[in-house]
């Protein structure tokens, strides 16, 4: 029978104890949330959600059809002039979402013929932008702008680095000034994603390719997405003029696809003002994040250092990362569960998420139930 | 220099004619709109408006995490059963769109071993869901079953065939009835994308697999955008319970995305409501494709016999295809163009859509407009 088939793999799965499923939660949850990207903590901000609102009367509920036909409006151009300009590009192209950004993105600057050099430990949109791409993907060890150099001096012909910035699961950044000079060294681009920077590293939290001097270089693209430190939905890629229209005319992802609903871009385009008025938000995660990892450390829990706003900790077992997680939630506290096969070296852990609007008193309440909790 | 190649390529585009740039809209656009995918002219309504201003204030601007971390609210939950009852499936899984819907059942019902048939017509986004999955992609002739039968036999083991329900350019219905013989003869199952056929055929808009007496069906699996009909953003799948569970634990697109933005999910449930209300708008979307094609023929230009609400005009080359949708503008109407590459055959049309509400006056005027300028 079609699809018979599923059951065994969900039984293996049951028995392994790695089955998922979904859990949905209250608008009013008495959870301390430790588990989401709203970074920045705005995505319930009055003006954000105003801008939500707001946006839908005037714009409608969709956009009702592609960019290029009738699914552009003023509102996205807008958005797009403001994202580039706050992170220093000469241009940006909004799409659907951070995961479409990086098809995108990777897919157009990754031609037949061509050469992709992907970090081990970029995002599953990358990898599938890498997979999707017409050119050939060499995968190198994580955060070695070495392995890039070697990887990109084996090939004649166009090229390009592929790396987030901050990496999702350790929440370790990039040495992107070192990925830069490989990058150059062999004239190829560097593609970058700044999901888990945007809004956390870098002057106001222009991200870390601002932090790093790369912003708006001809060989360097951004992707970014609106739905971690922006509170909305979306996604953008930030580069030259040039490799935007290139995006227009050549991106699936972009061209087959319903532009942004007004109300996200609404939503991302009131939080990013807010950043701009509010530079003390950025800087405020970050030392949350470093707080959690010095009291977590304090605590002789094996927490890595934390480069954003990204702080997680090693669990013995996935089985035990899970009762972890679910006993921190019996206690009032959320926080993530990454398990195989989320992570690429197979080690379980928790992933705490700080947020510029927890206060000292959530920080103590987080770090108390974690170490309460922790397995022996 | 990295992204030197671009210029080439955009100026032999240039050339060519085909260089496409952004045409953002105003919010009163005074263009008579027969390009966008409202179908039921829902996007402005102001319930589905409501729904999602009052959606942003209940839930915030964005889902903030992946939908198995905290991104799945109880808007989330009731959106999917009300789907799900709609369509008359077992259970529904809502993602950030119809592309990443169609990524995530492609690639989690095509596994490695697995052959996946796919129809020649196919859009961009079942393409590339093909492109992604582990399994084999057979590519068989447009709307063809036997094509798919013959392939389906030449394989042992998992399979299923992939088909738009109504494809995106002509605006032609898939033979249904007949993909689901030839797989059930072969034990395949059978996936549909029904972007253009939800809110448009069927009892009360409920689908062209409903239509066709498939829906709910054990081996038939659906997806649809929540971007059309709907006038919001998002994708669904619809299935089996079992196939929505494997989906949950497998789709790279839905979990390692964030989750919808709960104001495009309060639009969508809001238009979903709409349409079980007043069932007359499906009708009325129907009945003014046919009239507009109709007219247009009586006209004398090449228009398709439209099956759901796409009118399709066949343009004599690319170029004469882009000045006629420019002619049309120029007179205060808005069609969409389709040429090379975006048309599987290469022939450039003119691609007009029905909506629930144009008048009477206004199918007048987009006939007139478009027959006047008519390239000789
Ligand atoms: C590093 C990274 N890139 C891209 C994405 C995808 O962005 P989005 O959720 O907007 O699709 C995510 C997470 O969702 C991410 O963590
Ligand atoms: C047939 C078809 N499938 C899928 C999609 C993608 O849906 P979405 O725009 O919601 O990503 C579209 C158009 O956008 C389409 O025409």
């Amino acid at each position: 029978m079609a699809f018979g088939w599923i059951d065994e793999q969900a039984e293996a799965r049951r028995r392994a104890g790695l089955l998922r499923t979904l859990r949905p939660r209250p608008a009013d949850s008495p959870l301390l949330d430790l588990a989401s990207n709203d970074y920045l903590g705005l995505a319930r901000h009055p003006e954000v959600v105003e801008g939500a609102a707001e946006a839908a009367r005037t714009w409608g509920g969709g956009a009702t059809g592609s960019r290029l036909v009738t699914g552009t409006t003023e509102l996205h151009t807008r958005l797009e002039t403001e994202l580039a300009e706050f992170c220093g590009f000469e241009a940006a192209l909004v799409l659907s979402s951070g995961y479409a950004a990086n098809l995108a993105a990777v897919t157009a600057l990754g031609p037949h013929g061509s050469l992709i050099v992907s970090d081990a430990g970029n995002h599953a949109s990358l990898i599938d932008g890498c997979r999707l791409a017409r050119g050939t993907t060499q995968v190198v060890g994580h955060a070695d702008p070495e392995a890039v150099a070697k990887a990109l001096a084996t090939h004649q012909g166009e090229a390009i680095a592929v790396s987030d910035t901050v990496f999702s699961v350790d929440g370790d950044a990039a040495p992107l000034g070192l990925l830069a000079d490989a990058c150059r060294e062999h004239g190829a681009g560097l593609v970058v994603d700044e999901a888990h920077g945007l809004g956390v590293l870098g002057e106001g939290g222009r991200g870390a390719v601002h932090a790093a001097g790369l912003a708006g270089a001809a060989d360097v693209v951004a992707t970014a997405t609106l739905s971690k430190s922006l509170g909305s939905q979306g996604g953008v890629v930030l580069g030259p003029a040039r490799v935007i229209g290139h995006l227009v005319n050549t991106a699936r992802t972009f061209i087959f696809d319903t532009g942004l609903a007004p109300a996200a871009a609404g939503a991302a385009l009131a939080a990013l003002r807010l950043v701009r008025r509010e530079p003390e938000r950025p800087a405020r995660v970050r030392a949350v994040a470093a707080e959690l990892h010095a009291r977590l450390t304090a605590e002789g829990l094996a927490a890595v250092r934390p480069d954003a706003a990204v702080v997680s900790v090693r669990a013995p077992s996935p089985d035990a990362a899970v009762r972890w997680a679910a006993d921190c939630r019996t206690e009032g506290l959320s926080v993530g569960c990454f398990r195989p096969p989320s992570v690429p070296d197979g080690v379980s852990r928790l992933r705490l998420t700080a947020r510029a609007d927890l206060s000292a008193a959530d920080i103590e309440r987080a770090v108390r139930i974690v170490t309460a909790v922790r397995p022996c």
